[in-house]
């Protein structure tokens, strides 16, 4: 990709509304441009970050035997009316019209729906257990959406549900999900505490939530360094944990972070609000036991980029770089210029992913967007380098470089 | 996949408001399942279809240079407000409000959040040409919404956006996009007529229909045999034009077609109404030349089953097919289980998509689910195909059948 074509380059300055790092980072570097509060354009640099982190999700759910499907946005009220969160649910929905008044929920979220459907389809034990996934755009009618990707109000979400006959496949289940999260969060470079936390609006007994410990996180997490629980602030004070940790008895330590990923276990929840049954190996009549699993793929892109900085930009992990390698030409002699295009077409040849500075800007301003946009490798040609035969790499993450010889890329 | 485990299996009969062939078949097969009118959930099997036919969509479109990218659902007012389309735009817009009553369009299209974008990104000649697309949720408030997949209220669309300093520039491009979308429609099976249209409430002074002749299109499209042309009903009658093709004088023939996809030069529309500007190379402040390409995943989909079905079911063509291979063992003794999982492995090995029929159900069942479902390839396992070490294979499209050894798989 020939940077002078991209669609949404750096900024000088990030949007003077951006506080988190995370946000003026994204902005300034040309991933994402704010449409209004809360609701973002993914710039294709940004969607390219988008995607990988999707198809990082996607091979670790198929894995455990997910199927990938897609529900609708619009949700008819009266699935939302039989579960009571129509009114209930907070964030509050978002709520539209049709032609004949017929009203309908934006949806943040899809156990109505995949319940719905679940009753419908489920007759017998014999259809159980199933787990099935999208990748899908959610609302949420936040008052304040401030931090850019980390709190908005339309974003895409990957949302697991899984349908159970008892609660022994559920807990099969539901442990594999967790392995399955621990490989995403590794994958996409994220180290996460993995802590016990309470349902909110989603319910269900058991929950826990990925969290990466940050200082811009919105969530205060108690771990022991020594054990590896993990509890959510709420959810200590309300069983009156002190600074111990209850599983070893270490001192506990506490941090904020930001929730990456929840699993909850929905027991019975929806399918006794909305009548789904099975029938059960002795004939006899049982609710549906029920998981939901989620992540913000905006959001985990926040995060990586909240975690993984410097003061000149992001430093993207290898599997979710936008591009594999940044190449950069210095001066704009012919030699440099035929020698860069040479390159180029070397490196595309061998299956990188290249993203080519090919503007007449300044090699400051363009090796500037390089350690911004933060593409993990970066290869500077310069007529200092061709004396050489050489290109220049090096690492984002790493201060040194080296020479490579043009002939052995 | 075994289709035991399939969320969404084949129904006995189709829904029984479902009246276009489309309809019932995608239903009845599982591929869809209806939410409310015009709102459908994507069943896994339709989702391998409607991801199938995305990515044909992206290699062709990345092909001519187009970038891939996501714009928001939600989108402000104010942009809607100054092309005049807020109240205008038929059919009329679903809408919402967020918690400040400030309002919010569902978008059915993305003119308005891009040509906002373009004016703030785009300074100088030097920034243009650029193109980029999403295949992205859309929302059209239909008063009425039959037919399936072929008018819903809800759909993913892909839609290209270009931008060009000068006619010229737009009209090359143009050119490209209308060879890329030959091809796409080419890979996915379909004959079109590429029809010429007026504009409706996108605009512009060109435009162009991929037309698709099938019964229960509701277009009509007069087209000429001998050199191609086509031109759509009402621009017809604008024209004055009678039953003579206007470029060789021979006689039109008409046909009920789908609209497949769309093309649109929308010269300066947008620009003006929205002050996207550029400094070309004389210093001169000038609008910016536009064209957008629409195609409708869902729609496209539902065409490919209103011309490629028979009596028992749909016909994938191959690129588009939901699995390679449709694997069904007849009978249920030991031998028959053991080698059909043997055969299952084999081919999964071999990098087939396969769909294996694991369920106890009679053999009539399974074999008609599979002319109903569609599958290029059938893979019949039976005690008489395994006493010469084989199996039966049929293609869907064609009636005889052959026997291969499972050696030879």
């Amino acid at each position: 990709m020939r940077y002078s074509k991209l669609l949404g380059k750096s900024l000088r300055q990030p949007p003077k509304e951006a506080e988190a790092i995370s946000h003026k980072l994204l902005a300034k570097g040309g991933f994402i441009d704010q449409l209004a509060a809360g609701i973002y354009t993914f710039l294709p640099l940004g969607w390219r970050v988008h995607k990988k982190i999707e198809n990082i999700i996607r091979e670790e759910l198929d894995k455990i035997g997910a199927q990938e499907f897609s529900m609708s946005v619009l949700q008819p009220k009266s699935l939302w009316l039989e579960t009571g969160r129509w009114t209930s649910i907070d964030p509050p929905l978002f709520t539209t019209k049709d032609r004949h008044d017929k009203e309908y929920a934006l949806g943040p979220t899809h156990e109505e729906v995949i319940t719905d459907l679940a009753r419908r389809v489920v007759k017998s034990y014999k259809d159980l257990p199933f787990s099935a996934y999208q990748i899908q755009d959610k609302f949420r009618n936040e008052l304040r959406s401030t931090g850019g990707l980390l709190r908005t109000r339309e974003f895409f979400m990957k949302d697991l549900y899984s349908f159970h006959a008892d609660k022994k496949d559920f807990d099969q289940f539901f442990k594999k999900v967790l392995e399955a999260y621990t490989k995403i969060f590794d994958r996409v470079g994220l180290k996460t505490l993995v802590s016990q936390a309470s349902g909110g609006t989603i319910g269900g007994d058991v929950t826990y939530e990925f969290q990466v410990p940050a200082a811009v996180g919105e969530d205060l997490v108690f771990f022991c360094k020594s054990c590896g629980y993990a509890i959510n602030k709420e959810l200590l004070e309300e069983r009156g944990i002190t600074d111990k940790c209850p599983e070893c008895r270490a001192k506990l330590d506490q941090t904020n972070a930001i929730e990456a990923g929840q699993v909850f276990s929905l027991g019975t929840k929806y399918s006794k609000d909305m009548d789904a049954n099975f029938i059960d190996e002795t004939g006899k009549q049982q609710p549906i036991i029920m998981g939901c699993y989620g992540i913000g793929i905006g959001r985990l892109m926040a995060t990586i980029a909240e975690v993984s900085y410097d003061d000149k930009g992001i430093i993207w992990p290898e599997n979710v770089a936008p591009f594999s390698i940044h190449l950069v030409p210095i001066g704009s002699n012919k030699k440099v210029t035929e020698k860069t295009e040479e390159v180029y077409e070397k490196l595309i040849k061998n299956g990188e992913e290249v993203l080519f500075d090919d503007r007449g800007e300044s090699p400051g301003v363009k090796l500037a967007d390089a350690d911004l946009i933060g593409v993990p490798i970066r290869y500077v040609v310069s007529e200092k380098t061709l004396e050489k035969d050489s290109v220049e790499v090096k690492k984002r993450s790493e201060k040194t470089s080296k020479l490579v010889k043009i002939s052995q890329i």
